[in-house]
């Protein structure tokens, strides 16, 4: 027995979450990109006041929060994307392969410009 | 043989991809957490000025515009996720449990209310 | 005597508000984006799962909150701008003649296009 | 003669140069509220990877650029009110008072805590 694709997984649960509450009709792609969006806003929040480096030192009451903000923008994702009839693992892996060519390891080491500013 | 985890296989990719061009001095959550909520931005862009209808028919060219920002969205959550040291799948577990809770079949039918106002 | 400009009174209102509570220090413009983004994502969660109609129509007490988070939204903002040495009105007008020419009357008319795609 | 207030005149114009357009159709609160949140955004990409202090010295071409994004955020903003029906000069005059309740100053000083934290 092989351990499931979570991706898989998750579309599933969440296909068959807003089927019981007869959610469909609310989740328009439109609809669903804006409380994606709203969920990314919540999770930005509790790094807005905090330094850089106190973003990679959250105490631990913090942190479980921001896991499930995580979580909260992984749900809408991966349920936008299923009305799109988008396979996210697939479009992650081919955009990870354009990236690889935007920004090769010469030109982008150590910098933080635009792949078109390199 | 398995399928690999696919969010276990871009997080390990997303690594290697920012160690080899000296990436992680930029990636702190904080940075993070805003380049993700900009691609999200790209990625509604798309819909900011259709109907919720026709965000369900999008033509071709323009599906294949979402799915590729669908994809900088995934890679982004998963780079922030990993230098966080969370678990995306379990949290997302973890979080589709709260939500079963917090949205009963029976009430939540057919309305788009938060939870907190059932 | 003339009626104060409101953008001008409330950016001294603001500066003063921030230095009688020493927040100057955390009012870098990063952290001062970040916020303004939040706030509009208040903003916008309202809106998520009403029709384009809907929104147009809002019930009263919702119409109240609505009204709070556009000005949260505008505090924010301006004292971005006024960190950044910006003044808002004249942006404004500049970016207004701008658009004025990216956006024919005779092409743009009727068309969300984006004036590069008109 | 008194200088004109600013939010007035943007106001004015841009509903104007809607009409001209034929744009009102567009212009449901709803999709000014996603627009709004993708200008914030292009704003805030200027930031995401900088450090806070880099962001109070940006240099002359960068600052050029953000300025434009601010004052497209301000015409949305105005504009989205507007269509609302909100005077955002009076709204945001009441949530300052508000916020005067919320963060006395002998609470609030030096802390980056919200008002329910203080």
């Amino acid at each position: 027995m092989t351990a499931p694709d979570p991706l898989v997984e998750l579309r599933d649960r969440l296909r068959e979450f807003a089927a019981d509450r007869d959610w469909r009709q609310f989740h328009a792609p439109k609809n669903l990109a804006m409380a994606l969006s709203v969920e990314v806003a919540e999770l930005m929040e509790h790094f807005q006041w905090l330094s850089a480096e106190a973003s990679r030192q959250l105490p631990s009451s913090e942190h479980d929060k921001v896991r499930e903000e995580l979580a909260d923008v992984l749900l809408y994702l991966v349920r936008l994307a299923d009305e799109l009839g988008v396979d996210l693992a697939a479009a992650a892996r081919d955009k990870l392969a354009i990236n690889a060519l935007k920004y090769p390891v010469d030109k982008a080491r150590g910098s933080s410009r635009k792949s078109t500013d390199l």
